[in-house]
Formats: structure tokens, sequence, C-alpha cells
């Protein structure tokens, strides 16, 4: 499998992954006795990126450029046969699609480093790569016809899922006879070529470093602490200079018995301190929250079964922390009897489209009885439900949406509307099923006088019905403008139905 | 008017207030130059209080005993005459109606120190203490029948209500003619009364520390910083012996343009430094929220007009913080023109019990178009709307819940119940009307063969019905308990329905 590196003299795209890779010593334990960095140089900047041994006497350094141009390098290693190296790295213009990094823009929303918006429409397989070859080519497969550009996935295996894994992070033997000093590189490499697929795909990997479904069984989930330490660098290293990787401490990290805030705080720090990019960071819970006002944290990453139903519920969050919100986990759909695993398609679907018009983000994921034991949630394979076609739409309506992102309009009045004040609306009524709209806007940057057109947009059967002429507005009372000749817009009484509103220059 | 002091030999109640007076200097600036204060001693404990000028040559020392029998204190001053002097104090037994000040407990609820549960049913009335006479009477007579037990109140008086009053904070010359540097102890003397009038009524003072509606017509609202900090540790000194006092910082604070988030930060450390007794600390915003998880901040006192209409909304915060959450400000009862000051009765009441059943606190307060300009929430004086009587109802049905709070059962489900899990449910269904409550709870707690007495709670025509027999549980599906002959509770059709389900022995 491709790591999507490149190394020697190939130039190397902005935001593509260059890799310098050197003969070093193989004796003792390179993973412990070998330190090894690079500084990257170009005028007065300097990047600074650590270094991994990848077995077999060969350590690689990894580095994503964010600029075009000539960069330099210089290694530092207390090996002799690694330290001093110097050489060059020519840096292209990213090829179509390589939009960088993904970060945090205007608070809470997000957007490529190149200013592309990035309209997170999100899903979740935890333990994809764990899989056998044929169900992870099929996963792919899947994901390239799907909608979704982030993916939840583990790092560590899933012991939920039963089944042992013929790859794993350390050498020893399973269950439990690890050596934690020692990585298993081959467990790695087969990572690395997962996660330069998912780039090509352009899908953000959001990779779950620690999670709570071992339950002690190969003890991952309870390592010490310097183990952690050293595995979070190690990731860090191999990982950071793929553009799609985002960092997510943890998956329902308070059910993890075994650890205390302190050493989720410690998490994050080791991981900020060794990221040179700034990927984006966040840390998923079950029951408690973290405190995601904490520096590190550059959006939240929620789990509620519930918040997401009703868009003055899905809002509140945003205001405790100014932060994107990401409502990664809010059921799914499925037919299991677990109530978290029930949710109809349109259930599902319902929850993005409220998680839009609050100004938040929602993950997806399925989980259908299955006589193999395979659901997309746990393993990946195919897509069962009937909400990824429509999320495909949903997110098309989204890409259109003002690149700022969508914003809620007249907050605290149950008034299902966000967009951007006097030029965009976008309102969704959810399961009721209103036959009629009295045309009304919020009056924050409205002014008699202008002039509007208007799409009906049914989110379930995916069509959007531009409405014939266009609408004027009046103020009316302290609050609103509505059309100056009170008129309304017909609906069909169906639920699910939204409406596009934007201003005519 | 009486400041509700002992003093000289005469004993003090615990969680009284005891008050040396020394007759000091009067040259100079007291306020600025004279340092006192004083250390009581009971047994190997020692609180330090502050002491406070309170002009002609008086100077005062405040002390709040949480233990009963002998004290002794020492003065300490940088002026001879008030350092070194040493005395004692006898403290007795509270009086009834006295259980100490209110504190945190059980994480999201609140206790009188002496153990007893605080339900806080809240009030505001900013500017009450800067009416006239006759209206201070008045709203006094109104509190004393009315059910709340906690006032919010501004220090500071109000600009937004037009007229001047006739007591400043400072020395000078209205509006803009201040001596910063000297209170005004007449002031200061007639709140001390007010303060120890609601103590006597059984009323919290949430005495609000600034606001921004000066706007800059006396400047209180943009002192310089070392003014804020003397205010601040005067207003401490002053109040602190007080058992009925909160600290809030401020209303709306987020509108204060001239203050920063390290203003606000400094404020609450100023207070928590100068308070030996811990009372309780919070900040109140407008549409920007501080961050509660600062360790200074007690409780959350939010505003937010909406989302006490769900139960599923009002919980989100408490998990954010993990920390009492009283939404102070829900909009209010009234019938203005602004949508702020437009809820029914009915509405209002709704407020506290979703509230109640989402495991947090809500705050009342009305506004009616009046010819002469008073209303509750600004000015106080006689209550108009229809919410007080219920909120008697509501506040008596909360004293009989289980003295560990109100927690929310079984989240994320859109089920309206709370209580304590296998003992004591309280579900509300709002504005929805059922006809017919099929017995179920959900599981936590509950075991077969459990056995429950139900009560009919009509909350708005104030009655409860308790049904003839007893429901016996057995286990339905993965998550609830039913009446083991699949029985339903017979509801009348109309909105504001509760029920009552308490565990027989």
């Amino acid at each position: 499998m491709d790591a999507g590196m490149a190394g020697g003299n190939t130039p190397v795209e902005r935001w593509g992954s260059f890799e310098l890779q050197l003969k070093g010593p193989d004796s003792g334990n390179p993973f412990l006795e070998v330190d090894l960095s690079a500084e990257f140089r170009q005028g007065g900047r300097t990047v600074r990126v650590g270094g991994f041994y990848d077995g077999d006497g060969l350590y690689h350094i990894r580095f994503m450029p964010d600029s075009v141009g000539s960069w330099t390098y210089t290694t530092r290693s207390n090996r002799p046969a690694l330290d001093g190296k110097t050489g060059q790295v020519t840096v292209v213009p990213p090829r179509s699609g390589n939009h960088g990094p993904v970060g945090v823009r205007h608070t809470f929303h997000f957007a490529y480093a190149d200013g592309t918006p990035f309209w997170q429409v999100g899903t979740t397989s935890y333990a994809w790569t764990h899989q056998s070859e044929a169900l992870q080519r099929q996963t792919l497969q899947t994901l390239a016809g799907a909608p979704f550009n982030k993916l939840r996935m583990a790092v560590f295996p899933n012991h939920d899922d039963r089944g042992e894994p013929s790859l794993f992070p350390f050498q020893g033997k399973a269950p439990l006879g690890w050596d934690f000093t020692r990585f298993d590189p081959a467990f790695f490499r087969h990572l690395d070529g997962r996660v330069a697929q998912l780039r090509a795909l352009g899908i953000e990997a959001d990779l779950i470093l620690f999670h709570p479904y071992d339950k002690g069984h190969w003890g991952f989930d309870r390592m010490p602490p310097e183990v952690d330490a050293r595995y979070l660098r190690y990731v860090v290293a191999r990982y950071g200079a793929y553009r799609n990787v985002w960092w997510s401490m943890a998956n329902e990290f308070d059910l993890m018995r075994e650890k205390s805030m302190a050493d989720w705080d410690r998490a994050f720090q080791v991981v900020q301190a060794a990221d040179p990019y700034g990927h984006l960071r966040s840390i998923h819970h079950s029951l408690r929250l973290y405190d995601n006002n904490k520096p590190w944290v550059t959006h939240a990453s929620l789990q509620n079964g519930s918040a997401v139903e009703d868009a003055e519920r899905a809002v509140l969050y945003r205001d405790v922390w100014n932060k994107p919100v990401v409502f990664d986990e809010v059921k799914y759909e499925g037919d299991i009897e677990r109530r978290w695993g029930q949710l109809s398609a349109e259930e599902m679907v319902l929850r993005f489209w409220i998680g839009a018009i609050s100004g938040t983000y929602v993950g997806h994921s399925e989980i259908f009885d299955d006589p193999q034991g395979v659901s997309w949630l746990a393993k990946g394979g195919t897509l069962r439900g009937g909400s990824p076609a429509r999320l495909a739409f949903f997110r098309r309506i989204l890409s259109d949406s003002p690149p700022e992102g969508l914003e809620p309009i007249d907050k605290w009045q149950d008034y299902p509307w966000a967009g951007k004040p006097g030029a965009y609306y976008l309102g969704y009524f959810g399961r009721a099923t209103p036959r009629n709209w009295p045309f009304a806007l919020a009056k924050p940057g409205l002014a008699e006088g202008m002039r509007f057109r208007v799409e009906i947009i049914d989110t379930w059967n995916m069509t959007v019905a531009q409405l014939d002429g266009t609408f004027e507005i009046k103020k009316q009372g302290l609050y609103s403008f509505v059309d100056k000749d009170a008129r309304s817009i017909a609906l069909p009484g169906r639920p699910y139905m939204a409406l596009r509103i934007v201003r005519l220059a």
C-alpha cells in the first residue's frame, strides 16, 4: 500500500507529504534510544518535525510544507549516522482537490487552509482498518461513492468486535504479551496507506487515539503514561504530514476509568507540542463533557442523542465554548434493539439539517442487524441505510451556502433559520408539516425594499423548486420584515421541508 | 433602618451577624488610608474578616460565626486606635428559620449550611432599593406574601429607570461629580437595612455588583480598576456577614463594553479573596457566556429565552459545568411590546417546571405596562401577574421532593421525568394535553415487584389528586418497567399536568 509520500528529489505539492528516509542503527531499541528530528526552513521560517523509526534500521522524517518554493532541512539526532543530514525540498502548487488541512474559521466553522469552506458531513467506522483486506477495500469503495468528507476511525483495534486483527501497534504476542517499548511498523505502515487513501478521496481522517472498547483485552486502554506519551508522539510523527488528519484524543473518554482528566489534558499537550501543523484537536465523550474551553481544544466533538432534534437545543453549546460544535454521535440509523441504533433514515437526515441551521455539524453512522456481524459503524463494508443519498443532497445545499458558514438567526425565538443576515436564509421545518409559510424574516441586516427569491427544498425527496417572482419586504412590528403584499408561500404539508431565500442584487 | 447586627455583649446566633464598632481617626481619607481587619478565633480555627469605615470616625467589623460557643477576636490596623483590640463573642444556636448561608450541594443543587435543601424560586427587581421609601415598603410587603426565596437586585442604581435616586454609593455630586475615593456610608447603611429585611423574610439577596444600565450616566459602569476593587472589598466587608447574600458579579456582563474578561476574572478573585464565608458567586450574561468552569464560579446564572421551554434543552448546560444551573432570566411575564416581556402566566410557570425536571432552577419577574412606569422587574411594588400563586404551589411540590434534589432521569429520550431513581419520580407534560399515560418508568434503580403510589398534579389549577390503589412494576424491553397489569393513568387532556410517583416501602 502506498503511503502517499514524495521523497528524494521529487517535487512535493503544497500541503502534500515529503518523506526523508535515512539509514541508521538497528541495534538496541531504536524506538526508545534514538532521538530524531529535522528543521525545515524557508526564508525566516523554521518548522521542526519529529522523525520515527520504521524498523529494519530505517528512519523516516515526514514533512507537510505549507508554502511553495524551496525548503531546506537539517536533521538532528543523538546518533551520528542520522545527525546533520541536509537537503532541499521543492514545493509546487497543490493539485486540484488539495485545499490543505482543515482549520477553524469564523469561530464556529471550518475551512481548508486555502480558504475553501469545509462543510463537515461526517461518518464513523471505528475499526474498519482492522478488518480483512477485502472488507477494507469494500469500505473504501463505499466511501468513494458516499457523501462523507470526514471519517472517525480508531487507531487501536476494538475488542467489542470480537475477532482478532492480524496487525497490532506493538510487537509481542496477543492478547497481552506486548513489548510496549517497541511499535510494530507493519501496523503503522498499513495505517499510513489507509490515511493516504482517504486523503485521495478527499476525506478527513479523524483519528481516534484512545478508546474504551478494549476493556483490558489487549490493554491498549490502560498503558502506562510514558507509553501513552510515546505512542502519541509516534502517531504525530507518522501522520502529522497528512493534511487530512484530525486528532481525536479519545472516543467516549469518560468511559476509560483508568484515565483522569489530568491524563487527557496531558495527552492534548503532548499532541499539541509534537504537531507543528496544528491539526484539529478534540475529545469525544459519552456522558461527562470535557472542558472544551481549554486552549488546546480546537472544536467540540460531542455525543448527544437528542440535541440535534431541535435547533434551540443544538445551538446552546456554541455559546459555551465559542468554538465549532460537531455532534459526532447523535444515535445511528439502524434497526438494532439498543435504542442508540434505531434511527430511521428520516430521523438521521433530520439531525443533519437541524445541526446545520443551528450553526453546528453532525456525524452519521449506521448499524443494521447482520448475520455476519458486520456494521458500518463497527467495521465498514457497505451502507444499507436510506440517509447517505439524502446527505449527499444535503451536502450540496450546504456547499451552495455563504462561505462564512451558516449562522443561526434570531436565537431564542424557536425560529428555525440560519444563514447570513440580509443575504441568505436557510429555514428548515423538520417534522412539522406546514401548508403555508407567511413570508417573514428577522430584522437584522434587512431594510425595506429589499427583494428575495425563494426556493422550496424537499430534503427527503431531494428536490429544489424555485418560486416564480420575487418577494419585496416591508417592516412589520419590532422584529420582522414581511412581504410588502403580505404574501405567503404554499408548502406541500409534508415533513422535512426547507426554504432557501436569497437576496437579489 | 436596623442593620440586623448584634454588638457588644449580646449573644449572636449561629450564622447571625456580629458587629464590632470602633472609634478611630476621621482625618485624611479613612476609606483610602486606614487598613482594618480582625481575626476571630475558636479552638484551632481563625476567620479573618475585613473592616470598613462608616463615616464620622466610626469603623465597623462584621462577622458571621458558623459555630456556637465562644469566639475571641483581635483587630489589626495601621492606626493605633484601631489595632490590637480584643474581645469575645458568644454564639448561641440559630433561631427558627435561620438555616445558615446557602451553598452548593450534590453538584447541581443548593442547601443551607444546616443541610436543609434550598429549592431556589427566584425573582428579580433590579432597582427596588433606589425607589421612594413608600415603594420600597410596598416591595417588602409584596415579597412577604410571595413565593420567592431569592431576589436579584443591583447595588448601583439603574439609569434605564430615569428618575434620580436620593442616595449614591460615592460622595460627590450627581450625575458625574463623584469622589471615587470616598464611599457614602448613608447609601450603604440603607442597603444594610434592606439586606437585613430580606434575611428576616427568608429571602436570599443575589447582589448584582455591576450592571450595564448606567450607560455612563453616573459612570458606575466604567470606574477605574482600582475603584472597582475597592468597591468590591467594601461591599464584601459590609455584606459578607449577612448569611443571605450571594455575589452576582454583574448582570448582562457582556454588555459592559468597558470591561474585559480579565476584568471579570479579577473581580471574582477580589471577592473570593475578601469573603471568608465563600458566599455563592456567579455572573449573569446577555449573549456571551462567561466560562463557568472557572474555579471561582459556584454556579451558572444564565439568561436564555428558550432553554427552559424544553427539558432536553434545559439539561444541556449542567453537563458542561457540573455546577448548579440557574436560569435567572427566561423572559418575563408581562404585556409590553418587547418580546422579552410578553410571557403569559402559564408560560412563566411552565419554565419553572421544565427547569425543575431538568435538574435546574429558574427565575421569575414581570413587566406590565403601567401609567406610572413602575414594574416589578425594574422597581418593585406589587405583583400583578398570574404566575406567583402557581409558583407558591410549585415551591411546595419542590419542598416535598427528595432532599438530594431532582435529578433528570434517562436523558436524551425526551422523557420528562426527574427525581431519585427507584424512589421518587416527578413528570411534567408541559403544553401537551395527554388523556392517558401508560405507566412506564426508566429502569435505573428499579426491580420487579416494586410498588408505587401516583398523584396527578394540575400545576396551573394547583391541585394534587392521589390515585386509589398502587402500581406494581415488571420489566418491559431493555429500558423500562411498566405496571404489571399494563395499566395506564387517565389524565384530563389539559396542559400543565404533572405526575408524582413515589415508591411504597
